[in-house]
């Protein structure tokens, strides 16, 4: 029942520096709940609005940036036959052995591009979840800046149309934008498995495992004007922002955690669908694509990265 | 590539009694585009912000109501297959002969509740669609109430039990929010194919073959009180909004077109997935589930269908 | 410097019946803070947009309603000059005794309505105000409805053509909109000392001293959703809304704190302007002057006073 | 009845380069009405929401810039009364003989910043103004960008400190916020006649008579957002933002028109009153005031000037 491959990134490990500075962030600005902490001291936190155990780890280390993202299927099948169809794609698979509370089984992997992959079926529901019988829309009012749920990553390394082939032939997403050179290589790709215009986005970039920002779903355009009241207040180092990107037509502001991964709340972007046409964009266009109201890049957007 | 079964309900006509004043509504109000006539002079339309052909046809004749709702599939063996399937789960198929420019093929049949379906896979691109090569977000500004496309019906009819096991076996939907009765029989059920959190709805209903209503997407709760500043202005008779579904989450206002069919324009909602719980409401709870602010059901949403 | 009369309605004293859960209401949902307790055990609170010492007090007592409104002038010599037009009027004028912190001098009296006025000039500033120097927009994240400060109020009583007088000729404040029955009769007058459309309003009604309701200022039609959801969660009772006036355009939701008191929480309106034609409404336009949307009346408005 | 001294900036003449293609912005892009034209072939425009016959006049030249604001007082008498204080103050006065369709007797005079200021009473209304008799709230839908009024303007010049004293001994306004630099000297001054937290405001410039942008009010944060579109879409020059200021709290967006006149649509600020304590800038938190989200001045927000 329900989408053909993969159903959603459900999970994501990110290296902190301050771990005291950096929760105090994604607990009291972004407005995460803290799930609770691994028996090696990683920080488990989730949305308000996500049923799941959690779907953030902060591990502390001495550099910021990502230490894995992890895909949800919808059954144990699945995950057996992604793991198959993923070794058969080239890619060698083991299966995960960290403490990560909450959750089953996990295949993990490295992809071209040199970021850690996971996949997994199996996780508990959080004890703080939505509600489901007779439900209110929450049960406590919404922190911060109020992100509803994890939404998307952009991923910056080598190989990227690889990579979009894998997430293609393997996790049976579809591609509904892409950037591309004058001599036709792929400069960039939004890639989904659902009607969100992305679950994942590849930027080419020299180096591998890069991660350029972690997105998080507000609801409204006011979310995120009070999320930038928010940056504002708390003196958080703003990248861009509010703006809207051409590209899957969100709402967003960029800027950076105290550990230096950058964030994005976002709402907002069109309803996609497989069947529409893939949306092009040529590199030069790419400005526009990214800051539609300027129609340029700033420097700091394709040059700093976790 | 993308969903299991249905892409998305595509395709809605709609009966009306006064054409052109029930057409300069859907023009000029509602804001979707004429695409042109069928030779027997039903009245195509679609919303800007959609890629196929059509998605709305207006055929005047003495009562108003719905004709038929039809469902894209993804590939041309996805519709044989649910041509199979639906024979096969006892609806009698036959291949729809009426006029219908820019569809090829589309299969007919009419389910427990009286609702005349088809599914197709083969439509043109209209003529103007969203731009896809470095693309604005639209190429003339959105008209009165600015629906972005088609979104979901509610339909009312008998054998609902029935119709919910039809869209979950044969269309492979799932079911994200259901009201039951005191005695655990089903009142209503939300169903989608996506992370909509409904595609189409039913409510249990004597009658057979009803339309509650057709409900249109608009981007935010600003354009719902745009949306109904042109209700006020155009003098057109308000059921009851702007107001929130506990069910969905959905922002929403509902009035009736000249013709008397009623109409939602509707935003925001949740991101439905198939592994989250299913809502559960209980039928005394069912003013609160429809109508948040007030938790009473206004007589006339559950007397008045067309 | 700055309005001709009165500056503004700056204090309101409400009878409430439950102490407790009213004020837990004015704090924690409406959003104001408690400034403290009088000797005699009255509650002041304000919002956190407003300067001065209080503008909200709460007496306990078993009927709800109004005990008095208080209009700031800006300077002492302007309060004479009020007080004496006040007599000269007709009105007669006494000093206020009653305990009142961080308020000096207050004259007392009663219009022909039968609500008690107070004029005032001086007040101390709050200790917690908006910051002044190199201010951020608030210093912690507004609360529940996010109440930024009192905003008009709605008074039903005997002899408002009077009434309307006296603010005119004394308080020098104008009239953007009125309604008229059909023998030219004042129903309703809105009236107003600076832009915004309404400071106090009133409407013909036979009995004296009646509360329609105490306004509050929202910043924006989502506060104004927002407001709703914490009505729906708190299962305050509902009256009506969300909706917009076309009376001073302003957007609004109305309902019961638990004593019993009618609150509007309202944003936009229009820019008032004194030199702008007055706008004039026929008693049998109402509908749509209070409720634009459904352009009718509901009977609740127009019975349920305090 | 209403304001102590001027009611508004009412009237700005601007300088423009192309006629045609500027005009094309002010009507179908910031969505003004076109009133007419004067004999020397000036055009007279003004937005939706607006009474008087024009507020915006376009004069074809060779240097884009500002010819003189005029501000509206509200009675004959107040208007001699300025007249005088004016001359009193020092600067000398005529009668304005530019042929101004609509408008009355207009004194004219040059302040201390080289900035022409006008002043009058007598004015018609304007042929199309909003419904005043059972009022909707607009009669035809507001278009482009959805400029409601004429807002306010920022002048840059020498010797502000002056000028803000003219403002306020003349015409009566307050100064909701001031910037100093390190000395006490005056940077840059807010100043308005009502709750608006400013109808003009100076910057201390070397050069006299520099328009630094004229600001028109749109409706919402969501309406800022269409601003922006509109800029995207018809390839406008962006100056900065969405952002907010913290100065004022407006919610805004710069971009220059296609004679190179900076304009801001803006909404949102405070509700101001002469009584509440002056906000304080420090010159060296200028970027936090101007733009709050970033807290820092971008370049050309203080260098580039019409």
């Amino acid at each position: 029942m329900g989408f053909h491959g993969t159903l959603r990134p459900g999970l994501i490990q990110l290296r902190v520096l301050d771990l005291d500075k950096t929760l105090d962030f994604y607990k009291n600005i972004l407005g995460l709940d803290e799930v609770g902490r691994t028996n090696d001291g990683r920080v488990m936190l989730k949305a308000y609005d996500e049923f799941d155990h959690h779907s953030v780890v902060l591990r502390k280390t001495n550099e910021a940036g990502l230490d894995f993202v992890a895909f949800k299927v919808d059954s144990p099948e699945k995950l057996e036959d992604l793991k198959q169809k993923t070794e058969k794609f080239g890619y060698k698979v083991s299966e995960a052995s960290d403490d990560q509370p909450g959750f089953g089984k996990r295949y993990v992997y490295t992809i071209c591009t040199g970021h850690q992959f996971q996949i997994y079926y199996d996780v508990e529901l959080a004890k703080k979840t939505p509600q489901i019988k007779n439900p209110d829309i929450w049960t406590e009012p919404p922190r911060g800046m109020r992100a509803t749920r994890l939404d998307h990553f952009l991923l910056f390394g080598p190989g990227i149309a690889e990579a979009e082939r894998y997430c293609k032939e393997v996790f049976d997403m579809y591609v509904p934008e892409v950037c591309n050179t004058p001599d036709g290589k792929r400069l960039a790709a939004w890639i989904t498995s659902s009607n969100k215009p992305h679950d994942l986005a590849f930027v080419e970039y020299p180096k591998p495992g890069k991660l350029h920002h972690v997105g998080f779903y507000l609801q409204t355009w006011e979310d995120v004007l009070n999320a930038a009241d928010h940056i504002a207040i708390n003196k958080l180092k703003l990248d861009i922002g509010p703006t809207r990107h051409a590209i899957t037509r969100g709402l967003s502001i960029y800027f950076w955690e105290p550990s230096g991964n950058r964030i994005e709340t976002y709402c907002a972007g069109y309803t996609a669908y497989p069947d529409n046409p893939q949306r092009v964009w040529d590199a030069d266009q790419l400005g526009k694509g990214l800051f539609y109201f300027s129609g340029e890049v700033i420097p700091s957007f394709l040059e700093v990265v976790s």
